[in-house]
């Protein structure tokens, strides 16, 4: 994969950028912003990570972090260049009303895809260009947006350094599962292995991403297993409350995967979570394997999402909520 | 990594080859012996895997499995070469008193070691010679035999089909824990890259490794989930019964990976797992994160294994056996 010459001449001819990243910023997001910032600095640049949001906990390892600030101003912007990176829109960073002197993009996402919470895939579809940027590489059939970085600081002569790898190593990482999920290519695991040459541990990496749960977390998962049922023969629904999480002491974000965990049961077909986010009020998370379209079921709701993964929020008691989707279902099985 | 050259002509010279894994055979074990048994066929040779054990169901799925025999006869033993696979000893594959005409290994175990339930970690020991065989590739620091088996059959100049490279990369992937283990090398990931190239589907393979779990099993996970307790604030203790497994159909072998689990919590050095296969006798499994010699303590008890995992047998009941690991345990933090 090669980056456009118009990407690489735009950032050559600049001295000075500021690298923002999606709100709510992933490891994909982190990593490829970090490397793409050591990489720029190599090449005698001045550079900025900026986010509208802090770090999140778990990536506070990693090398370079302490670069990453979320005080979202930018008092050079009209001699900077904006590169935005793990997205392709200017509402996804969150920047309002910035003149900046050029503005970048780097992208694995679909166009103006702008629901990165059910995103989980990469497609094959390309975009021909983003409007508002000079320059921009979006290949959504790139797994992450740190492959591109690598390939990138590889058309830029940067020599990479072992922190650069780890980061690059790491945005891979997260958005393949560790090269689990379907979006994993030939390219990200040939690429991995240079990195690993550059001294990455793939286990530390593994560890930091997957061995990193917190006690409160562990607590709640336990909770939420007791409530698993399974309904209509093939549809998991598990519930964590409100009460549970005071009682653990866990956070939203602790519960971000909770909903996969079902699907490692063969004759599980759509999996269901219910989030009490505030008394009585629901995040409701579906995820689909083998056919069943759940953002359909979503809509029924005024959600929305991908054929796999989906989601809406409602009001109710628990019965309730539960009854009208169990009754959705069962028409979409 | 070249195979030695005497493997290689004793491999071009012979016609008629058996091809036996150790004992209760694993996703290297079954991946190695399948791709090379395809290979040899591929040059002219004729070829059996044969196996003490019945292949595990869930590998039934893999590509070839058909040819996987656990008939543990070899009339043809006196004209026939015996390759021992993903281990070093006779005794490891379960065959007694049968005279082969030559025998090889192909191994990335330590020398000898027959306690494979704990051996989670290759070693950098290498093996300088295994006295009874005739030709020997005993590579410790590679994470799998099937790597192995990659550059013997490049050796070969086999042409390497699609089935062969999805069992050898099953075999990767099954004793790195797909790239996340510290035995995770870069020639690891550069050989599955050329496999995905080859027409590997890296989901396919992970989704048959990690998402194949019987409801009895998850059910039997909820049970033990309700189990854990947490010890001397950083011992976790887990429990299966005689009655659990009873009252859900799972069978002992679904348990292979619970003791693991509760490692993702950050403040947990120990995992104990405590499972009666049979009423009031117990297995005990312990792993380690973090500087605990759990095979010393495993030793208090007759047990044994490394570092980092170990385990015993022991018959009481169960506040008496956890009690006394735990005395033991508290004297090891």
């Amino acid at each position: 994969m090669n980056p456009p010459e118009n990407l690489i001449k735009e950032i050559q001819a600049a001295q000075r950028f500021y690298i923002v990243p999606h709100v709510f910023p992933d490891g994909d997001a982190v990593g490829s912003a970090l490397a793409l910032a050591e990489a720029l600095e190599s090449l005698g640049k001045e550079v900025s990570v900026k986010s509208r949001d802090p770090l999140p906990i778990q990536y506070r390892f990693m090398q370079k972090a302490e670069r990453f600030s979320n005080d979202f101003n930018f008092p050079e912007a009209q001699s900077s260049v904006l590169i935005i990176e793990d997205c392709n829109t200017l509402e996804r960073t969150g920047i309002k009303d910035v003149k900046f002197k050029k503005t970048l993009v780097i992208d694995h996402h679909l166009l103006g895809d702008g629901d990165y919470e059910t995103d989980t895939l990469a497609t094959t579809v390309e975009a021909d260009k983003v409007h508002f940027s000079d320059a921009h590489w979006i290949v959504s059939k790139s797994p992450a947006t740190g492959l591109l970085i690598y390939h990138l600081l590889n058309a830029l002569s940067v020599k990479i350094t072992e922190s650069m790898a780890e980061n690059i190593y790491l945005a891979i990482s997260f958005d393949t599962g560790t090269f689990r999920y379907s979006n994993t290519t030939a390219d990200s695991l040939a690429v991995s292995a240079k990195l690993i040459d550059l001294g990455v541990s793939a286990s530390y990496i593994a560890d930091k991403l997957y061995n990193n749960w917190s006690e409160a977390k562990f607590l709640l998962f336990k909770q939420m297993m007791s409530t698993i049922e399974v309904h209509l023969a093939s549809v998991s629904v598990a519930v964590v409350t409100d009460s549970m999480f005071k009682e653990t002491g866990a956070l939203g974000e602790d519960t971000e995967n909770f909903v996969n965990f079902p699907l490692m049961v063969d004759s599980v077909k759509v999996s269901v979570f219910f989030r009490e986010y505030s008394p009585q009020k629901w995040k409701v998370s579906l995820r689909s394997q083998g056919g069943i379209n759940v953002a359909t079921v979503a809509g029924n709701f005024g959600g929305g999402g991908h054929k796999n993964a989906a989601g809406y929020r409602i009001s109710g008691t628990l019965d309730e909520i539960k009854g009208m989707l169990l009754e959705k279902l069962k028409k979409a099985l």
